[in-house]
């Protein structure tokens, strides 16, 4: 019997990777890796590893998670070391606590390797920080495009100093700055779409909630930045929080949520 | 003039750093650590470099926050690569925005390396994932120990499928459970204190909001994870997610909160 790792790929820059994730493909009988993970990443895979695309593209889903589950089972009888990549951390917005309880199930033993999530590349390439302690205490990590986010979300609820890191946001930005502004968010806030962080052909755009429903669309993979940390200059932060006008429209906003 | 890096550390494991990480490290002439940082990870500093630990410890501050930014900036001036090294990833719960924004100010070229923060670190160790899609759509990553946590945390709103990642939660666990309580969450509710993830000694205790109230307080750093996701067999979520008696307290959960 084999072991399974359930690594994670980090948002795209090879040496995002941890050095336990490197060493885990240098020695991989078979990777399944999904299509959200970059070609510089799948270059260290060892070069006698069987690769299999489990991911989706463009709306053609090569394989069901039914039968992700089933392969690793079967290939953990087969080989010493199989790995399931997956782009960014492997335990968010990923389908892994499924594939766990298939593992769990047939008794395979396996490891999770986490990863960079795309909001901690998306941040260091922007050069800000989730949480600046004069404006967010907090961030939440929430998504757009999953099936039943609309009923989920609770962005209605989220106070002033929380920091909404979207992922997935889609290429329908006008809809996401419409839900936003529906959850009494203010049009003034800003925000960062973050393209392709932390690879060779990365792009930030800078933002806020009114502008973006006319924002040109990046390439995927994309991820929203919403919260006052969102400046292009940090050293606006520090202005704005004591610019009473600033304040005054906070206020409001907050105001307007509490009802 | 040199560089400034603001680098991830990890949570604690050597083998969880970034492949970009390591080589900075070995390339360092200067390293400003925080006490988070494991010992196994200070061992892979180039031995030449000169090493000022800037963390706090038991209460006693070592340096200032302006003392640090201020360093960094004269650093910069007499050394080629000088890392500032922070558990976790350095743009959650630091204060690296201030650094950056004191390096913008005098000019000094930096560049943040992303590393895996503590509750990736802690759900990879306990074995679940942050957002089960059957009870979790999002994680709201929050602390409680932070000057200004009472006022600025958002509990009250978090809705049901809603994971909470509780940084630094103390060692008053009672607290938290009253705050959680308080917020209007269920005491059925699942959690998991995961302390000195992903070393050598880490131990994760199952619990739930009730029961957190009499749990043994586990050693620092420690993590803490409520939702329905933090369960000790993923299988018991398929029966909980579909268990009638389960749905309706969280029902009430939910409706007392929308009150």
């Amino acid at each position: 019997m084999g072991k399974v790792f359930l690594v994670g790929a980090g948002p795209g820059d090879p040496e995002l990777l941890t050095v336990k994730a490197v060493r885990v493909l240098e020695r991989a009988d078979v990777v399944l890796h999904d299509s959200l993970v970059s070609a510089e990443v799948m270059q260290l895979v060892s070069p006698g590893a069987t690769i299999v695309d489990v991911g989706k593209r463009a709306g053609f889903k090569l394989l069901t998670q039914d039968e992700i589950n089933s392969l690793l089972v079967s290939y953990a009888g087969k080989y010493e070391v199989v790995v399931r990549l997956k782009g960014g951390d492997p335990l968010l917005f990923g389908r892994a606590s499924e594939e766990i309880e298939s593992l769990r199930r047939a008794n395979v033993p396996f490891e999770v390797v986490p990863g960079i999530s795309a909001a901690f590349g998306a941040a260091a390439s922007a050069g800000f920080s989730l949480t600046d302690r004069r404006v967010a205490s907090q961030v939440l990590f929430t998504t757009f495009s999953r099936g039943d986010s609309v009923k989920s979300l609770g962005w209605r609820e989220v106070t002033a100093d929380t920091t909404l890191a979207i992922y997935m946001p889609g290429t329908d930005y006008a809809e996401v700055a419409a839900r936003l502004l529906d959850a009494g968010l203010s049009a003034e806030i800003p925000c960062a779409v973050i393209s392709q962080a932390t690879r060779a052909d990365q792009q930030v755009h800078w933002s806020n909630i009114g502008a973006l429903f006319h924002e040109q669309r990046l390439p995927a993979p994309a991820l929203l930045i919403v919260g006052r940390v969102a400046t292009q200059d940090v050293r606006e932060i520090g202005e704005r929080v004591s610019a009473v006008r600033f304040s005054e429209s906070e206020e409001i906003a907050v105001a307007r949520r509490m009802q």
